[in-house]
């Protein structure tokens, strides 16, 4: 028998509703889908700002802290492709438990992709933003330089060059950057996102 | 050249400071590391109500929502096992530097896979603890009933039976569990943790 009998195995985690009323705020995840270069992480760090102006905590998880942290190991194949979206998608969902706003920034093409996305998340929690900037565009901002690259063929599988980008059917807000700044459409997706992170009282 | 002058590639993340001010706290990982049936998630999630309490935000990473879900295709080889760590590390980390406390819970027998984590979480935000309970004790406890699957020869490389702890060699809070509740156990860690949590101002 065991000496300790106050050790309870199994004790719960604190509850999510517990974590939620502390930070003031309900846990969801913004999914921003979009090509390369169409504005997303830009849009999801203004937000970030401004939500953190409002004192509400979020994350931002997009190619810069992920693919050089926990996704270091995993390449472009369309197996590594899909591993990216689902540990992105769990890492999503573990700060979204714990009461975060989280604004997922992954170029994500194909709807198998975001449904396993938001399969994992789960659907009351999941928030999906088409951040609609046409090719053309993307193309001309170039900002990486990886669209002059995939042109040249020195990256092969580029979305929107090499490799198809099919639209979201049903996204919850669209956003088209076009003719307005980040902070702009930051502003939208606020508008969109604050009665759905409030806590109902 | 671009028709959206206003979008600026590549704006910062919300720097982890103004992160931790608005939590009030700094960012930190306890790395609980010991035999399995020691205790380490029964006192993280104790400690995690102690910290709700104090209204300090935290979480609780362990085998139940790790290996249920970022690390679902992972076994128990050696080189599993490594990737295991490697990635809670790297969630760990993305929690840290969001501002909150993260409890992981992780038998992490070998000196390496600690090294690992350590590495990759950073010095400075790295503090582990040994929760450090006797093999009878734990193998008395079996709460998982795995030392008997272990004894019978169904489960290989147990740690502890088949596979060796190596012994934290310079950790930052030794644990003794076997007489006291995991309450008492959790109110130590606080006493450790908190005046490393303290925002200096």
């Amino acid at each position: 028998m065991s000496q300790s009998p106050h050790i309870h195995p199994y004790a719960d985690y604190l509850p999510r509703a517990e974590k939620e009323k502390l930070l003031g705020q309900r846990g969801k995840v913004l999914w921003f889908t979009g090509l390369s270069g169409s504005g997303k992480s830009t849009i999801a760090r203004s937000l970030e700002r401004l939500l953190h102006d409002l004192k509400r905590p979020s994350v931002v998880l997009d190619g810069d802290n992920v693919r050089t942290g926990i996704n270091s190991n995993l390449g472009f194949s369309d197996a590594d492709r899909a591993e990216n979206i689902r540990r992105v998608a769990e890492v999503a969902k573990l700060f979204c438990q714990n009461g975060l706003l989280v604004l997922c920034c992954f170029v994500s093409p194909t709807r198998a992709l975001r449904g396993l996305a938001r399969q994992i998340i789960g659907e009351d929690d999941y928030i999906e933003i088409y951040v609609q900037t046409p090719l053309e565009e993307c193309e001309a901002r170039d900002v990486k330089g990886l669209y002059a690259r995939a042109r040249r063929g020195e990256i092969t599988n580029f979305t929107g060059i090499s490799a198809p980008f099919e639209e979201p059917e049903n996204p919850h807000l669209i956003i088209q950057t076009l003719h307005c700044s980040a902070d702009e459409a930051a502003r939208e997706v606020l508008r969109f996102l604050q009665p759905r992170m409030e806590l109902h009282t």
